[in-house]
């Protein structure tokens, strides 16, 4: 599959990935309706195997590799959240995996793909170009390359979290008006955008970025691939890619998605939101879609409106820092 | 329904508590594995709304109420997490509700029971009868009286969380070998018992209590409605109950459970490991069976183990000092 992917590719990634991922809940809170004046209904794709909707992804990527070329092993960029399911994956089926991360991405992270038996190759953020490094090994070794969004196994792996959904909230005779979903590259904005464009084409799709990296809605309104400032900082950091992708962005525009930034302040004001009323545990950038609705960014009014809450993968000085924050 | 609660009971209390009651995810988290030497699926309670498991019973108790007298109310005595599942199923059903809690209940759950409409009596933990209270009340005004744990409404509808965790098990073709759930007065602990009994004979069914309240560990022993000592402290808030229930103890000896004691400290540690390894927040009662299994109170190697997570309503600090302790 060179191509960009369709919805059909999603639906079958949904059996391939089976059971790996979770079918996550779909949880309501009513303070969340009382803050925001809309009906909110909340994915906790935190409660994935390491803590991400990445296993999504990584998953129907890593088994649609040839079995017979699986010994050579699989290379991956990325911040952290794709780096921890793909060698979750990898261990899982068996196959080596290198991992091409940032040098100051969340330990917590780098942690738990070290346990699965990753080997770790770090890279400074600002100076060096992680897919060229990602490149070069798997040339190198032969080892398969699964890019963190800008691939159609990925695209349509992380789509499933949107089939799940629709189908979800059909169980409740309901459809959203509205998805927020946060955006890096804008993988799992673009699966779900797949989903929605098939199933539920009245539903409006709301990427949310960092204030600091706001590449995604930028490129929305002026229709080619902007960039961010390098060496702009967010604590967001599963959020901080540098521009969306060849695949991802094209998708996004034909649906009509848009974009709304959100403030580091805000996301914080959603994992401790998150704690309080829905006993989950978010990351910043985890939290960076309910932190769009809590503030705003949206009319959400007598709306019926599903937020992704996309990762968990948090320290405890950072998640301690949040809930002490004083609203 | 004033005789014991049957397996029957569980299976209509099902029904009844839908679409109210979430049928919560059974986590995995290989951690969890590797920490305990079994394999270990967490059962996520505080994922219900009002964050607990009490939302099963108090709806099953509730809807059970003849609809022409529903307009006199419900009351209930409550350490916390009964009063928010009672106020709010109330607030649904559109009863009036007054809760009996005792004045040192935590202000998170005294909160959310006073938002949603309820009127909050407090009484003295050490000095005075909660039952008596509420009897009084119910007397006095006609309302129904929905006890925290003794009553067959409130077991049946605990019990709906076993029947979930053996038919999600199942699904994976996996049976338990031994299922470990926190104790106050037992009501969550013989629901399941009763499910146990009838779909899954051969998993044995444990309590976790706190260390200072360890009556039902006690009197699954001696045979007898055992006592804690007045005046004992625990941060395990929802699990100090005065003694096992008179329906509760029975259905337990029955099955022959048996129990275990947690200190505050392994219950502390388990909200750590929920917080990093399954992304969920625990309250210290919530986590006392996880705390049980991760301190080696129980042989679990190489057994397949369920463990209930019952409730996350936590405050800020005490989650955030649980956080800051070093294992």
């Amino acid at each position: 599959m060179t191509q960009a992917p369709t919805f059909q590719d999603v639906v079958a990634a949904h059996q391939a990935i089976r059971p790996t991922a979770l079918e996550t809940p779909l949880l309501r809170a009513d303070a969340l309706d009382e803050a925001t004046g809309g009906r909110v209904w909340v994915k906790a794709e935190c409660l994935q195997p390491r803590g991400a909707f990445k296993i999504r992804g990584a998953m129907n990527a890593l088994t649609a590799i040839d079995p017979v070329a699986r010994h050579k092993g699989v290379v991956a960029f990325s911040s952290g959240n794709h780096a921890q399911a793909i060698a979750y994956g990898a261990k899982l089926l068996g196959m080596p995996a290198t991992i091409v991360v940032p040098s100051d991405a969340p330990l917590v992270k780098l942690d738990n793909a070290r346990k699965d038996g990753a080997t770790i190759i770090t890279y400074d953020r600002v100076l060096e170009d992680r897919e060229a490094i990602g490149r070069e090994i798997s040339q190198r070794t032969g080892a398969a390359l699964v890019p963190p969004f800008d691939d159609p196994h990925v695209i349509a792996g992380q789509g499933t979290c949107g089939l799940e959904m629709i189908a979800q909230l059909q169980a409740h005779n309901q459809t959203f008006d509205q998805i927020i979903v946060c955006a890096s590259g804008g993988g799992l904005a673009a699966g779900i955008g797949l989903v929605l464009e098939a199933q539920s084409p009245g539903t409006r799709l709301i990427s949310a970025e960092p204030v600091s990296h706001d590449d995604l809605a930028r490129s929305l309104v002026s229709g080619q691939q902007e960039t961010n400032a390098p060496g702009s900082r967010s604590i967001q950091d599963a959020l901080m890619s540098p521009s969306p992708g060849k695949l991802t962005l094209p998708i996004l525009q034909r649906i009509g998605a848009r974009g709304v930034a959100v403030s580091d302040e805000e996301a914080q004001f959603a994992m401790k939101f998150a704690f309080s009323h829905l006993r989950i545990v978010l990351e910043p950038g985890g939290a960076a879609a309910l932190g769009a609705v809590l503030a705003g960014k949206l009319d959400v009014r007598d709306q019926t409106i599903g937020v992704v809450a996309s990762g968990g993968n948090v320290d405890a000085s950072t998640f301690a820092r949040a809930l002490a924050l004083k609203h």
